[in-house]
């Protein structure tokens, strides 16, 4: 039977600085848990654990809020919230970050109430392993695992990142990351040795290129959707994520590799969205009638018409 | 009613020598005209138009006999065959041209005969605006055209190359030429300009992520296979392009949106089958059933399992 379970989103809150080629916007609200708690929650309940600075925006705590996201897993600390700056080129694809401060984020030690550790489904946003397998140790055992990481990580954590990944059933990183993670080139044989020491299932993001599944049924390929004009990328791979993992918890107890690549579609075409405006403006007024449009846009691209 | 045209291929023989990070390969058969024809006889009856010097390959000559390849119209002018050089990065990405002599490319002068000029469906390379030109002043109206360019035209010989525009069908280039040719950067609005300038139908090569398609349907995307081993990607383009209108030439008189998107699959596994090997060792003996299994392989990556 199908049912709707809450999510577990832990991650990330901060404050992005974003030069973006249609220009400059500071203070812009952003972080992993936050793109991802928007754009699940278009599809379930879900609550974040998080940490925020005393000078966090209460009016996104308020948006969170209406979207039914649980916000009492996010810590108010003494101090500023996380701060990142970067500068996108003009093609939107390559980018510097200009600055971070890791502020009140430096001592994150996600803390779980009940109606944290008693989520069916989990994403661990990208924090240090250790946390990751901290939030595991303190719920009473999740029945999906999504986690994202980064190269940070991979190279300074390998041991700790290791002995995560069997505690992880989907893993979502981008090429690059697979290559440093598994050290091997070939995309394919790279996912083949990731997935053998964990996850079920890899999938791997490629930006404007979409996104691979892989799985014990084979590959599958999700293609970029094409947009008229992509306003900032800020946020895409937390919007894939947390539009994945609504999806499929939204389809609780039939979680299997058909639900898993229609989840990816629907990750996909909530990054699409995303990507749309500045920051988390598209995200968090997103509806599911707005990301089901772009669905049928994006089966289109590989629909052969008679 | 459907029946199997003649292809004609206009465009360079050469000889390259490939530094490969599976070793060094020298006096290679290889140019886009040798790659194409050998994939689109997998296909088709061909009729290649080029020129080579008088130390060009016998048995490469023989080989395309042997596939139905006509290949009176290949020159064999006083001089030495064009020559490439090039060394691949380990990742098989990235590459740099390491020596190019034209040789006695640098005076080629596309001949016609009966045999070339009547054919419907035709494959002009990526040589010359101006040659690309005179091959089709010197044909009987062909009913497709399909052709190929590259940023050196682009930049060297716009308003060549924007004479021919109109002419051509089907332009198939990669993401970057496709930036430089419309001065565009944003994909979907630089294929609109493109078509603005004449062809029908745009397709953007965008390497191991395989390529799109933009023709007044909307857009198709075809994923890249993943393969488990790419040994050498020199005439993967070519492999395509020659996949692709083979496929084409196969389904004269029913040439639509839906065989046209056939086509880029067919195309797409054409050239994953090439770069399984050195040079042309694969693409020279294809056989049907090699690229219909691809085919299949590279539907099950758009698939949804039920």
């Amino acid at each position: 039977m199908t049912t709707r379970a809450p999510v577990l989103i832990v991650g990330s809150m901060a404050f992005d600085d974003l030069e973006l080629p249609t220009g400059t916007f500071a203070n812009t609200v952003g972080g992993s848990a936050t793109y991802a708690s928007f754009a699940a929650s278009t599809f379930t309940e879900v609550r974040v654990v998080a940490v925020v600075g005393d000078d966090f925006d209460a009016g996104t705590l308020a948006a969170l809020e209406t979207r039914g996201v649980s916000t009492r897993g996010i810590e108010r600390a003494k101090g500023k919230t996380f701060r990142w700056a970067g500068r996108y080129d003009a093609d939107l694809v390559g980018r510097v970050t200009l600055d971070t401060q890791l502020n009140v984020f430096a001592d994150f030690q996600p803390k779980l109430g009940n109606e944290h550790s008693q989520c069916p489904i989990v994403l661990l946003g990208n924090i240090h392993p250790t946390l990751q397998a901290q939030v595991l140790d303190a719920m009473t055992g999740p029945e999906l695992v999504v986690a994202d990481t980064m190269n940070f990580w991979i190279t300074g954590e390998p041991e700790k990142l290791a002995a995560l990944l069997p505690r992880v059933h989907v893993l979502i990183i981008n090429d690059e990351e697979a290559r440093e993670l598994s050290g091997i080139h070939n995309i394919r044989r790279a996912a083949a040795e990731i997935r053998r020491r964990g996850p079920h299932t890899l999938i791997i993001k490629r930006g404007e290129h979409g996104a691979l599944l892989f799985d014990e049924t084979g590959i599958f390929a999700v293609p970029g959707y094409p947009l008229e004009e992509v306003i900032d990328p800020t946020g895409a791979g937390d919007s894939f994520a947390g539009g994945f993992i609504g999806y499929l918890a939204a389809h609780r107890g039939k979680i299997d590799p058909h639900v898993l690549r229609t989840a990816m579609l629907y990750g996909t075409a909530t990054a699409s969205r995303c990507v749309e405006g500045v920051g988390t403006s598209k995200v968090q007024t997103l509806v599911l009638g707005d990301v089901e449009a772009r669905v049928v846009q994006i089966r289109t691209l590989f629909e052969l018409p008679r």
